[in-house]
């Protein structure tokens, strides 16, 4: 089955310098997959009265068109995205910094994801776990077979919802700045990207961890530029 | 004159996980002096009909207590934000990817920002100059002395905001993974903290630019670990 393109809702159609949206739905998987974290907002609060956004940092795994996120039952954000209120779940890669010759060509390259709607919870055992499994291997991958797997315990501290990918854009920007031809010509400022990068370093062992026991081949060779 | 200490309103307190909370504010400005991008939610919509949040990525700076971001003046957020919607600000640094014996145990180490409130747009001149310098000096310090100032055109094409801190959270996690006895007495799996850092690349030259204009050291300086 060959995913739709990308929506065109009014909020998911990006209004300002459209030459940087992407349409192909590949584009929303791979800039979702190449990230540790999203950044998730909801609308806490009464509508009309006190209602606000609320934005922060969450692990997340995709799992073909429905981006799954996790939270303790006892998150307070989370009542209010369980019970249907919008949300927002953004992905950003930051890949350089772009020195115009003049200020005003200064911008960023990155590679951003922008999914709306409103999320649901995973109340399914099957569709828990497969979720579960989905948002430890984008942060962790190998960890799924290497750690203890949850007790029923645990797994119901762990409130899983789910964000269908249906409304969502992809902007980026990539290449050198953009300067007009007047501060080309005039010459003796530089310009160019720094580019951004992250990465892992050493594995640092708990320190209740057993002396002999080094790091397992999915965290050791995580080790360098991501 | 001394800032007060962090505010602790309903929507600024910290419910889950308190004990990774802090109040003092010289962490909050460290948190976001400290990045180069921060996830801006604006409500965007009509209250009680269509409301609904939206996150974008965003450069920012900071004077004293007030975060300002920049847009272009046709962005279509600007105009909800401009006109007082609600708007929270977070800025997240991933420190460590956590991992436990247990997948429950799995986690993520970080420092993150919130700030809630309602933004205004900067219509004193000296104010609005004074916010994109901040702005241009928190994503690229010595640009603003090195590039081409702003047109008075180009400053009117670009709109800004001010957010006041009074509003605002700081958690952060550090340290090894936090693994049931049971689970670290059982042994046999690896648990520890894989560092998450951010770099920066060798400058990459716009292909525009004068063949023998080397880097200057504001940003030749900065490839590295950030």
């Amino acid at each position: 089955m060959t995913a739709p393109p990308l929506s065109s809702t009014a909020r998911s159609t990006v209004t300002r310098l459209p030459e940087r949206a992407r349409t192909d739905r590949a584009e929303l998987h791979a800039v979702l997959d190449a990230a540790l974290v999203c950044h998730l907002g909801v609308l806490v609060g009464r509508p009309g009265s006190d209602a606000a956004p609320i934005v922060l940092p969450s692990g997340y795994g995709r799992v073909g068109e429905v981006l799954y996120l996790h939270a303790s039952t006892g998150a307070g954000w989370l009542r209010a995205a369980a019970a249907g209120a919008p949300v927002c779940a953004t992905v950003t890669h930051l890949d350089g910094i772009v020195y115009g010759r003049s200020l005003f060509a200064h911008s960023m390259n990155y590679r951003c994801a922008v999914v709306h709607g409103r999320a649901r919870l995973v109340t399914d055992p099957d569709e828990h776990e497969t979720a579960l499994r989905a948002i430890v291997e984008q942060l962790s991958p190998g960890s799924w077979d290497h750690a203890r797997r949850p007790t029923r315990r645990e797994s119901a501290a762990t409130a899983v919802l789910a964000l269908d990918l249906a409304e969502a854009s992809v902007k980026v920007r990539s290449g050198p700045p953009g300067d007009a031809a007047e501060d080309v010509a005039a010459g003796g400022r530089w310009a160019g990207v720094l580019p951004v990068r992250t990465g892992f370093g050493e594995p640092q062992p708990c320190p209740r961890l057993e002396p002999d026991l080094a790091p397992p081949p999915h965290v050791r060779d995580r080790a360098g530029p991501a």
